[in-house]
């Protein structure tokens, strides 16, 4: 498909291209564009019925988004913003330079141009940055006969007509009625006889995170915004939602990483960015792994007499570097989901506790009998190793399980008490207990 | 809210109660009988109006449901199955003993029976596991003011009624209307003049991984299933694939973590169940550990001389481990949200070739200065622990970078590539090369 049209473009066939990109779904239209020359970019985007090239404009990357703008016309800029969704125009705007947002808000009316203006003035990734102002507002005294009527004019420019939203003069948030309760409704009844009262809202400085769990919790397809006088302002649809769930979880992933978040995708990140993002933490991680080597030196004399005592260091300090992060990221990711909360810290505790016993008595028994009857490691080494083991898991879990709690607590966010900062701090947990054993069983001062 | 409801019910105000409640979305009350005791729980779940139970039942805990439908009637039980989606129904007899599935199915009709044997049979995490049969079947003939008259007659039994289906008599799918097309579109036309024929659908066996990644491309709220003959069989909601994709991220921090993966909640999960899903990759990452101790074993000799070499053996790990770390949750990150491809191999090598060039320098620098100028380290030493960190850095994160993608092109999921597995063999090879170091620069033999 891709690959005959660019061919037929390169032919410059353009009805053949124009008759074979008509059948595509926007989104589809605007990954071919993606992988044509700007200029071929430009000729196709053309050459697209207006209504459709609106919706593949919204789909675009922003380096071809600039592009367009610069290409076109005034004309047909106006028309462009006039056929996009508002919140696909704040996204657009927010990632175009000053010029080209000069050079679209020259195009807006007097009272868009206020609107643009509060919409980019919200907090990026609070409900105001998320929200559209195209929704369909109902009064409670119209009939369902003429809400239906209503909907019919003004239903092709809102972003989603299937829940409506019923305010007073004030614009007051009253109710909501779904399309369907419309639909299925006698036609001479009221809104304010078949319109639900009890309407979860957000407010514009929510943070999308909440908003996310809002709709998770609620199977919600769109939610209303109002701001502090309980007015309705816009609202957010579940498309949206969708990509922010996506984000927040890139988010945890990259902090449990131990690198600072980004939004962009990896392969059109600088090297520049993408090194200072990584290495903060890895400074700061690798800091901390200094002093635990001054542990080592600390029990320089006990490796001194017993070398062999360095060839179980990887094994201990991995193995409780594991065990504490596959405990830590169930705690984390049980909170993100709501389902663990900081009063379970003793529950979490008791647990880990269990189970890193039974995995640490397993984990050292294995470990024992490969030492001493296949390697023939001497006894006394063999349970000092195997010994340490145990209480390394044991501690690690405990670790691992409660610092993302504590985090919290702290108003932290637990994704950053995940595996990198677990390791480091049950590296020198596992040494120094080791080291301890170490003198004692074997007698080293 | 709650301590109220609580209160009242123990105070048996019933009536009182049943006003408080009936003002809640069915999700919450949900949320409210799972904090009453059992007995109280059932009374409550009795006075809800009958078509809020339903929803009401969809939304409890396996535990409860179980409690609830071994109290009451089978003419209850009937009631509920009709009101249920059919989606929720199956999602809630997969969960189900089989005690319990047999007295359910002993209260269907014949025809329902077949179709819920069918849906349990589908594999789990299959587009036919996700799917619903609650969907609205539109004639291509029918005019439009047929259309909408229809679905006023049967809309509220279906699950959604925004996007219909058009069939031809063997129930092939032809196109699909919005129902926000039918409201703007005049009574007289045609479904076949507004439908959209392009339509993207999913088989029943696709799995629910590639069902989502449909939905966040497209932007849909609704995705028709169908079969091997391209008949529609059922359709998937957004509500459920936001919960797919919340599953397949919990999927993939457990893996990252070297777990198995788990659906259930933590804090409802057995101990042995905990124990045995972190087992196996311990085990497995810590017999690896015992071959890099045997790396240091081969140096003995060479720690023997400068024993104080072993103090700065965790922080080489440790950070060869976090920057691979960070490396493979960038590309594995990446895969999952179908940003990178197998294809970009050399271009994922060449950036982290210069992102780690850059880090590793950095880190080795403020090392040198810090062992040198700080801690007054003798220079060789200092030398060749800072060469190393740099080969380290770069080498941990090309690794890091490369083994999610050779990975997926072995078939196998990227996420076992994370940081333990990574972290695993950075430690090997990073005391290779260190020890390789010394012995070279120190001329240690």
């Amino acid at each position: 498909m891709k690959e005959r049209v660019i061919e037929l473009m390169n032919e410059k066939k353009y009805t053949k291209v124009r008759e074979e990109v008509i059948e595509l779904n926007a989104i589809d239209i605007a990954e071919l564009l993606e992988e044509l020359d700007t200029n071929n970019a430009l000729i196709l985007f053309r050459m697209l019925p207006k209504d459709v090239s609106a919706e593949v404009f919204a789909n675009l990357s922003n380096e071809n988004q600039k592009y367009i703008i610069n290409a076109i016309t005034d004309k047909e800029i106006q028309f462009i913003m006039d056929e996009l969704f508002f919140d696909d125009m704040i996204d657009f705007l927010e990632e175009m330079p000053a010029s080209v947002v000069k050079k679209i808000i020259k195009n807006t009316k007097e009272d868009e141009r206020r609107l643009i203006n509060q919409f980019l003035n919200y907090p990026a990734n609070s409900a105001g940055s998320l929200m559209t102002i195209e929704y369909v507002g109902l009064k409670k005294e119209m009939t369902v006969k003429q809400a239906m009527e209503y909907i019919k004019r003004i239903g092709i420019d809102k972003e989603t007509i299937y829940t409506c939203y019923v305010m007073d003069v004030n614009r007051k948030l009253e109710g909501i009625v779904s399309l369907r309760k419309l639909v299925v409704s006698d036609d001479d009844k009221t809104i304010e006889e078949i319109m639900d009262t009890g309407v979860i809202y957000v407010n514009t400085h929510d943070d999308q995170e909440e908003i996310a769990h809002v709709f998770k919790k609620y199977n919600f397809i769109a939610l209303p915004v109002v701001d502090k006088e309980e007015r309705l302002i816009g609202i957010i649809t579940i498309d949206d939602i969708v990509d922010v769930i996506e984000e927040e979880n890139t988010e945890d992933f990259h902090k449990m990483a131990a690198m600072e978040p980004s939004e962009e995708e990896y392969l059109e990140t600088s090297v520049i960015t993408l090194a200072r993002k990584r290495i903060v933490w890895l400074m700061a991680l690798m800091i901390s792994a200094i002093f635990t080597g001054s542990i080592i030196s600390k029990f320089e004399s006990v490796l001194q007499s017993v070398v062999a005592l360095a060839a179980f260091m990887p094994m201990l300090m991995g193995t409780g570097g594991n065990a504490g992060a596959q405990s830590a990221t169930l705690i984390i990711r049980g909170m993100a989901l709501d389902e663990i909360e900081l009063s379970d810290i003793f529950k979490v505790i008791w647990k880990e506790l269990r189970v890193s016993s039974l995995v640490g008595v397993l984990l050292s028994l294995v470990n024992f009998i490969r030492l001493y009857f296949f390697q023939h490691v001497d006894i006394r080494i063999a349970m000092v190793v195997c010994s340490t083991l145990i209480v390394v898991v044991i501690l690690a879990k405990i670790v691992g399980g409660t610092l993302p709690i504590i985090a919290k607590t702290l108003k932290l966010d637990p994704a950053i008490m995940a595996s990198p900062m677990i390791t480091t701090i049950v590296d020198a947990v596992s040494l120094f207990v080791y080291f301890t054993m170490a003198s004692r069983i074997l007698g080293i001062a």
